[in-house]
């Protein structure tokens, strides 16, 4: 594995990936969103080596992701539990959930699928501020206030002070 | 790299990383997202080897989320454009984007901003069914059609026929 620093990149997506963009650690995430919080029950699940399992855990820990928190005292037990930060993933791993469902599996072989007061339920995304469904073509990305020469939008569109790039990108 | 194959797990989200979780290859979709095309552009954007980069685009192409267009005969050169099943990424580029603003860069220093009918935006998730806004504590998995013995929710869930696992991961 190309194990480049995402660290200097000027960019959320890339800082993200430095975070939770290992192999196995978007799945130990996903257990973890189904209640998974001990060591022994994540080794099994995902048959991986204790030893990668024990790196990407204290990595998690280390970046607020998970904590870390004794359940017994004698023997002496951890077990990791999401934060308010490890929390907020859950939209990513839906997100990736979703677009497995649809263009990988199909959506009529998903093993999982999400209730909502009962009935059965997918999700679209709506602008917060107005509250319209949104999706790519309705948004465009403009240099944010952290904005510098190393930002990942494109030269041109930095120079028109704004982003064309969803309609473009047919 | 631990390359392990997760096409046989039972699960969207393996299966979706099986085709996204490499390093690189997110950020290869980041890019394509903001209007870029081509092999040199990439690279130079990446700062990637020209074999990793030509590894990743490769295996994007072969699974229908690029493909490769001439967009020259003489020379012959080709192009990289997102297709439909690569543009539906957009949603899980975006939750990376909307968590490292939150809570790796934070949002006062996030170099790119996303904007919809020329206000700020960010989003939040509708249920597509009733249009409620939904969050990690509004819904619950449940064993889909495609639900086996490998499927990836606990085994006292899968017995419950219900997923409490929102409220369980405090």
């Amino acid at each position: 594995m190309k194990r480049r620093s995402f660290e200097d990149m000027n960019c959320s997506v890339a800082q993200a990936l430095e975070i939770v963009g290992e192999w196995w650690t978007l799945l130990i995430l996903r257990d973890a969103f189904v209640g998974i919080r001990r060591f022994d029950e994540f080794q099994e699940r995902l048959g991986i080596s204790r030893n990668v399992l024990t790196t990407r855990l204290e990595a998690l820990v280390e970046h607020g992701v998970l904590q870390r928190v004794q359940y017994s005292e004698h023997p002496p037990r951890d077990e990791y539990r999401l934060t308010n930060k490890g929390r907020a993933l859950w939209t990513v791993l839906h997100a990736l959930r979703e677009w497995g469902d649809e263009w990988v599996v199909g959506e009529d072989k998903a093993s999982i699928v999400m209730l909502h007061d009962d009935h059965r339920s997918t999700t679209e995304l709506h602008c917060s501020q107005c509250g319209d469904k949104v999706g790519i073509r309705d948004v465009r990305l403009v240099p944010g206030p952290g904005a510098d020469e190393t930002t990942t939008l494109p030269p041109r569109v930095l120079a028109q002070g704004q982003a064309g790039a969803p309609a473009q990108a047919t």
